[in-house]
């Protein structure tokens, strides 16, 4: 049995008893049923994967893949490839975004090299767990190897069991990498059977007539494969057009949900690998955290394709996990209530005429 | 000049020049521009509130303001009148929605009656502003006398002074009051010319016939008033079907544009509250930050006819302020990137290709 599978054998349904029973708390607290709305979803599905009525997080962590896309060559991005590496120094200097909204959130920031093209010496904080060089290109030959998208996944359920280990019960994956969402609308296309039109954006900021090439590039590559591969498998779809931080997050998605962590997911490309995920195992449909809906154009048609409801919409749309560390707190608030609230009996309030 | 006009003479506007400064500050920070979407807007917003390009919030505090509401007489609501001073009692023992939320969120509850039916003993933590034992029914005689709307508002207005004087530079309004979105709904339906069918909805929690009983009342209410008040007048529309509540919501948003401090709105009441202040002082649609859209059926359509856009759709409706409790972390985030993250010339970051 390889470690994936291991892992996905290891994956227990949410505990639907402690569910009931979080459900019936909730039913007791000081307020009209049901007007806490999503906070009230949130602390039953939490006391599910905790298996415990009054869950509490005391520790959070957002991992942070970084690869390179070797289909940058074909010019579907507007910011160049060294932003990749670039962006990788700003997150362990604690510049980039994520590292402000993880200082607010009180999370802390792990950065993953995954596959970043540049070689960085040592440096404190990095995980160097680089697979090669940046994928290849899409339109030329699947962007990775079958071992490759293995070791990349298993790279994620690591960062998952370290996280665990070191006392994290809340984890959130971000992604950085110069190309990830023609990758990932590469993806969405194949396994939602979406046309490439209808889920191709902007990315970090093209212009229409670069997106219309970046749909091209798509079509171009599924034309390519559509002999070759199977597009509703997910494995498949991945080695192909995926990045290694997409499969790093799906490691880290089904490492979580085997330790029974809180695990949020972010936006467009996250989602990607989410939707892989819930394709390997689909229980992780029950366990993920959709954090936010990402301003990228094919964002909101894939989740309601997935049929999974975001907590946010704040149009953001800069990935590295900003959108789910902004979820983290809303996932904590629905907790405060859950568990500090008064019920309607030990707080002598009148219950419904 | 009485108090409230000399404080709706003395709001200035947004400090434009510093907003300015803040939006090109935002475009050079290490991200793709405009990818913190609403964010950035926040930023760029509370820059111009606060007249700092680098403003730093660090006090927050929900003022709840509990009313009774006499028109609860014609069974309006789905909870008996005395839940309002219950919940009073539940607020200062910390075992409300809105304790649970602001402990998460790290701010104060102020608790005030302004026109609670119950008498309290001297409660600490109680700020007694009581105009008068509940509001009249007002599909009987106008629900206040024009003195009290003025007294209402400047309970309101005094709250956001003491705030500032104890060094709050965030707050928000918050309500507790049972019938109070009946009388919210004839507030929109007076300001925004809505037939009370489209504003009212369930409240705590009604059966579909008492929803249709409750539109009754509301259109029976104007039927009786259409000769002796204009709809269009705030102040006239507040004392007819508001509540003190709602008037001391009015004040604290307009003490708090005065004195600057950052202004959450809440859900349906509070946004009730937010309108009548727009139309008093129109430069207070600048100022307030619309937290979050509740699930009470009317919110969505009235803010999107004030022309403002929520920052949260937790399909919430509990009133008491707990939305813009929660919108209060956001704004922090929003302040988070905006002074911490790095630019693309000190990170060494490329910029567009």
């Amino acid at each position: 049995m390889s470690l994936l599978e291991k892992i996905i054998a290891g994956i227990k349904p949410l505990n639907r008893e402690v569910m009931e029973q979080a459900k019936k708390h909730q039913a007791q607290l000081t307020k009209p049923p049901g007007s806490l709305g999503i906070l009230e979803e949130l602390a039953i599905k939490i006391a599910g994967i905790r298996s415990e009525l009054f869950p509490e997080l005391k520790k959070k962590r957002v991992v942070v893949f970084a690869g390179d896309h070797g289909v940058v060559e074909e010019g579907v991005s507007a910011y160049p490839q060294e932003v990749t590496a670039q962006m990788v120094y700003n997150f362990l200097r604690g510049g980039a975004g994520i590292n402000a909204i993880a200082s607010k959130v009180g999370a802390e920031v792990e950065v993953v090299d995954i596959g970043v093209e540049q070689d960085f010496p040592e440096l404190e904080g990095l995980v160097s767990k680089k697979l090669r060089k940046g994928t290849r290109n899409f339109i030329k030959e699947p962007a990775m190897t079958r071992q490759e998208v293995i070791k990349a996944i298993e790279v994620g359920i690591e960062r998952a069991q370290v996280a665990f280990e070191e006392g994290v019960d809340m984890i959130a994956g971000g992604d950085m990498g110069i190309g990830n969402t023609t990758s990932s609308s590469a993806i969405f296309s194949s396994l939602l059977n979406f046309y490439p039109e209808e889920v191709v954006g902007a990315g970090t900021g093209l212009e229409p007539e670069k997106i219309a090439h970046k749909i091209q590039i798509i079509k171009t590559a599924f034309k390519q494969y559509q002999q070759e591969i199977d597009f509703n498998n997910p494995l498949e779809v991945l080695r192909v057009f995926g990045g290694y931080e997409i499969a790093g997050l799906v490691g880290l998605y089904l490492g979580s949900a085997e330790k029974r962590l809180i695990c949020l997911v972010d936006g467009f490309i996250a989602t990607a690998g989410a939707l892989i995920t819930i394709r390997l195992c689909p229980l992780l449909k029950d366990f993920l955290i959709f954090a936010h809906c990402s301003e990228e154009k094919g964002h909101r048609i894939v989740l309601e394709k997935i049929g999974v409801k975001p907590l946010l919409n704040l149009e953001l749309r800069l990935g590295e996990g900003t959108g789910a560390c902004l979820g983290m707190e809303i996932v904590e608030s629905a907790l405060f209530c859950h568990n500090q609230m008064a019920t309607f009996e030990s707080a002598g309030v009148s219950e419904k005429i």
